[in-house]
């Protein structure tokens, strides 16, 4: 496990603080679940407002959660005061995103001053608390 | 312009049967608002509730737009009866997602009897009808 | 066909003195055969030297030609004595890598003055210059 | 550890046969080092040929190997007589591509009857036998 510089102490708030203000997380209905230096969690309960056409919960709705838990895991090692936002992702999607809960892990790859690379996966978790890997995402994130 | 195969007359209808599905697309309040053989475009009124952590409309938001306009764009060029999921995609943040309205372009740029290869394009329009590019997809498309 | 600004009068020779130090462009052949303000072609004759394992170009020696094009549409768009490295690409290969010269197309999507994101196209010609479009890149390029 | 099913005994034997007719492979000077159930291991020796204008390894010739990488990972694990291309991958470069030798690891994260998808890794070791992770790919294959 890489072990990172952590120049925020109050990195876990700084996290917090942020995804408060993404709109788009709540109207979602997803919460942040676990936040440590480069490594970020989002859960996603499924509801029926996030299908698509076969009743999977839809690309848009597992990439929302799993590019704001690497946006987050990046945020997490930038020092006080420091914005992140999304320079481009690619998601592929391995198996139909079906459960009752979507969990979203993000974690850095390879953190930097302006550039951080971080690599995402999206599992899908069913009634019994089974999971099954349903997508993973790659993604590149820069500080403002 | 590339000129395409249309194997179904009743392509169009097709098309927004499956999108009538997508609970997601209804929830954002995304619309289908043109369908052309391997062109399609949806729209998405901007609201307080699609936004991240600086006001700009959340990639999520965005992805699914541009994903769902490059999976009916392939929709469009199928068979009858065809069913279409998302293989992969990766998309470029160009510019902050911000307007009064998304638009989300889909296009076929390789179609194909099991694979199909799209580009897709999100703009920000503004109040007064002006648009900008804020992001570009590739996404590969897979007929089940 | 958008117009870029171009703060380097000299980018063509920019491009050129860059080229020439790519010892991996010599290594496979590799030509410049056009430079224009975001805008770069490299042509690459097929050689038995280029091969997979079905007789088409590697995806390596494809990928080469349309990376360089895509950096070297961006050192033209940038001031003097700028330098650029790759961030990372996306290829999809559409069509087997065929003919007997491939052509690789770079341009500038969205010039930045820290990042600058580009589209790429890799087309195959055969001995009667006909050509068809085998591969598609999108790329994010970084000023150093 | 993921355990795959080995559908091919002679599974080695089929990869080796097929990178024996990978021309580029030889021409890059790129031998093939390991091969187990879904992961195979490929290692370039650093020559003055390979080389972009920064005097890295060029990003061509990286993702050749972490491409090829990924692609003989997928073949290891389909039955006798298949083939195996590439659909799309993408690489990311975290540092300079520097070292002795790159050597480049490819593993099936998802086998599939016809789409099966890889991760790959791209390191640089040193004369002192030091390695750096300087790429990650991601990648699509299609059984021929």
């Amino acid at each position: 496990m890489t072990q990172f510089d952590v120049p925020n102490p109050a990195y876990e708030q700084a996290v917090r603080d942020s995804f408060g203000k993404q709109t788009f997380m709540d109207f979602l209905g997803a919460k942040l679940t676990a936040v440590a230096p480069g490594q970020v969690t989002i859960e996603l309960p499924v509801t029926p407002n996030l299908l698509q056409q076969h009743g999977f919960v839809h690309a848009g709705a597992t990439t929302a959660v799993v590019d704001s838990a690497c946006g987050y895991a990046t945020l997490s090692l930038l020092p006080p005061g420091s914005e992140v936002v999304t320079v481009e992702f690619k998601m592929n999607l391995l198996a139909p995103a079906l459960g009752v809960k979507m969990i979203a892990h993000g974690r850095v790859v390879r953190p930097g001053r302006t550039l951080t690379v971080c690599q995402g996966e999206l599992f899908g978790e069913d009634e019994n608390g089974s999971r099954k890997l349903c997508a993973i995402m790659t993604a590149t994130m820069i500080r403002r």
